[in-house]
């Protein structure tokens, strides 16, 4: 018996979307369907990733060039996926991640300004055709997001940046969501937490099974 | 006025090379001629580089991709021109630097078998036509510097590597120094540190002289 490998799936949004209660309910409907789990996230995953992790998101290092920061993304990327996801989806596992690589482009990519043609390139450099199987977009207005993030405390060396850096992240990801539409699933997440999750356990639901019917 | 830019000197070479007595000979060297020198390293040279050197040659990672290992690298390189050699250079200073991207070709490249294209890029990107105006390699036989370096303790996780790693490396510098011949200059580092000294002595006044008739 050959292992089937496990599928690959991702949940990204700016600030304030609810990406850790979801990410909870994405891993707990993946569990009762079956589904061996390994959830993580992105920067980190890893020993180093989230070494590289504290570099990036503390304020210890505020003004860092931003090349210096989409090089230490994938740095802790290229570790993650060796380490971490490619064994886990090769033992049949299922990889549940807190953002991957459509964040680095939203953030240092329209965030930040890097050409996305950089951002293309080492993508294609440390991923080597390996792209998560679903990706959950939790999409709502900057400043709803804002309004409910402010509300947590200890901002990060990314929270603090100005709404236009957000209404870029945003527009970024809504770009990306439509350029690939079989891939993606943007989930309303300016609505109440039952109604966002009802919309997460539909995504859920047809994407189980279709694996389902792919699998008989 | 306007200030005349400093120059930018790279010291390279392999374990028990003696790049440590003998850069601070060529800091001597500088200064006696009036240069104001900032002398610096790599990986580091920078708050945030050096916690990234802490990273890439401490003995917690071992084992890391050598894409993650390129990338940090180069992070820590952009970071060190933008904040240190880049200023230092239009304020008029001399920038004597422990290694540079030769290092990243010699190790990542030779050493653990990265893509020469890609280092090529990353290159391009972080560097935009800044490179060193003169390099000195400290070349000697693998073994002579593997018997040298074994006499100091605690080496780091690039220092355990195997001969055939180091032969490489040194495959790699001496290729690169052939292929720019007015950039690089060879030392011969098996002989005594008097020895080595007389001809870094000449190399740097020969430089200092061409610079000289350059200002004239």
């Amino acid at each position: 018996m050959t292992i089937k490998k496990g599928k690959f799936i991702t949940v990204e949004g700016g600030e304030g979307a609810g990406k850790s209660s979801n990410l909870a309910f994405i891993r707990d409907l993946l569990e009762q369907s079956g589904c061996e789990v390994v959830f993580t996230r992105e920067p980190g995953g890893t020993a180093l990733g989230e070494d590289i992790r504290d570099l990036l998101l503390g304020h210890k290092h505020t003004g860092m060039a931003s090349d210096t920061e989409l090089m230490l993304m994938f740095a802790a990327r290229a570790e993650h996926l060796n380490r971490l996801i490619l064994p886990a989806l090769n033992q049949g596992k299922w990889v549940l991640c807190d953002r991957f690589t459509d964040a680095s482009y939203a953030y240092q990519g329209g965030g930040r300004g890097i050409d996305m043609s950089r951002i293309k390139l080492l993508e294609t450099w440390v991923q080597k055709g390996v792209n998560p199987d679903l990706t959950l977009l939790l999409d709502l207005p900057v400043q709803t997001g804002l309004d409910r993030a402010g509300q947590r405390s200890e901002p990060d060396r990314f929270e603090v940046e100005q709404t236009a850096f957000f209404e870029r992240v945003r527009t970024t990801y809504l770009e990306r969501a439509q350029q690939e539409p079989d891939r993606f699933q943007i989930i309303d997440a300016a609505v109440t937490l039952p109604q966002v999750q009802e919309q997460i356990g539909h995504v859920v639901s047809a994407f189980l099974q279709k694996r389902d019917i792919a699998d008989e």
